[in-house]
């Protein structure tokens, strides 16, 4: 395994640990602020989302391997499926791609939806997903993207992803059988489940993300109560040997949404204590 | 399968759904209104939890008896790991055994806490439940009482369950090799699960317990919203040809969560809706 301590180049910050706060919330930092105060820490990498980069894709890609921290991956492909979804789902797909092919960033995130209109279960939707992913690979290709679906905690199954499982996920990735399809791995969401391992195994070459922050005992908000690692009780190391010893060598991206803690925080102060977690307990 | 249309003995009232309204909230029904409610409008079976018995185990079970509504079921057994578990397990444990043994309840419930304090992940606390149950299961064996373990919706894996899947239930219970432990499964928390039919086919006669209610596809709070059977995306004809496919042919326990919703109306009209979708759309 590697040694953090030593090397945190694979450190990435998913701006979503600062509340999104390009958005005019918290302390209002520019996607270049942030850039650089990912650089003067030696973060490797960073992961914006669609609405903090709105029309300025290239030069923001151009900052941040000027940077030297190069954007590793976009949230996200629009909801494909359920109650959340855009009507015009192919169109906002093929833009995400083009985003993140405009980025230069080798992955875009897959948030599958939630359970589709008149239907029970979840088996039918992730069958319009395998569908959705199955169009949209080939075009992803073509811009040098990668796709990465991300099995969310069972809790947003209603509304937000069907596809709540790495098993399930891999299963799809085996339908679709497209070499730029792959997983993404957010222990938040995967913390729980006594299969990972031998998902992780099974997935080999196909995890494209991995995704760190901590899941509290005492929770009060799925959304957005989210841990720092260590605080929490997921077990990072054991998830991180599982990841590795598939293979992954890739971006660890810290990805918190905490409306009630870290995104009240100084953005700075937060980067601080996300780079002294990383070196000490992931 | 049954025909609910034309014969839902087979329905069981979980107080919960009610709202617990035996300790002064709601409508404050004693026990023994609602086991007369439950015998008017033919109901099989009903489940109580153990501050609504007190020490008049005996009598509410033989006024259940008498009604033609016996007590099918009992919740429950103490957390038995993780953060609210009681300092005496045992103590408790065998308690909750008594009660269902003076209630002549068939099947003591347990949902097993979370995880263990100064662990991390599941593993560990999962070992620490296999052993309380292996404990367990004679004392209640010798007291005519079944034990069936509840996985809970990954959500509550770190304080109320880090048992989350039929798998991990059935893997502790092929540990424990008692031919009184099972498994209960509750369509709230393993609804998301596609893995659940292999499972259910893997229990076979060790279903011990079968819950109805729904998943409403925007909750907006996992522990006190859940929904009417019909109202939610839940597959629930799936799921009992499942349970019934691996030979279940015991109470259906209807157990709503609903404290904005159901809680707050006529205990009466509730009781009446329940039959009504149980036959409908169960």
């Amino acid at each position: 395994m590697r040694d953090f301590t030593k090397d945190h180049s694979a450190l990435a910050l998913n701006t979503a640990s600062l509340g999104h706060n390009l958005e005019g919330k918290g302390a209002g930092w520019s996607p270049e602020r942030v850039i650089d105060a990912c650089a003067a820490r030696g973060y490797g990498g960073i992961v914006f989302w669609r609405r903090e980069i709105g029309a300025r894709a290239v030069a923001i890609g151009d900052h941040a391997r000027g940077a030297g921290v190069p954007v590793v991956g976009l949230c996200r492909a629009p909801f494909l499926v359920g109650p959340m979804a855009p009507v015009a789902v192919w169109d906002d797909f093929q833009a995400a791609i083009d985003m993140a092919a405009a980025l230069q960033a080798q992955v875009l995130t897959i948030v599958v939806g939630g359970v589709a209109a008149g239907t029970k279960g979840v088996g039918d939707s992730l069958k319009i997903v395998a569908d959705h992913v199955a169009k949209a690979a080939p075009y992803a290709a073509a811009r040098g993207v990668k796709l990465a679906l991300e099995p969310l905690n069972p809790v947003y199954a209603g509304n937000r992803s069907c596809l709540t499982t790495t098993r399930d996920a891999l299963d799809i990735c085996d339908a679709v059988a497209a070499p730029n399809l792959g997983v993404a791995i957010d222990v938040y969401h995967v913390w729980w489940d006594t299969d990972l391992p031998r998902q992780l195994a099974r997935a080999g070459g196909r995890i494209f993300g991995y995704h760190l922050c901590d899941w509290l005992a005492d929770t009060h908000d799925v959304l957005l109560d989210r841990g720092m690692m260590g605080d929490g009780v997921a077990d990072l190391r054991a998830i991180r040997a599982g990841v590795e010893g598939a293979g992954y060598c890739g971006p660890c991206e810290v990805e918190i949404f905490s409306a009630e803690d870290w995104w009240r925080r100084d953005p700075a102060e937060v980067l601080d204590v996300i780079l002294g977690r990383f070196r000490g307990v992931c």
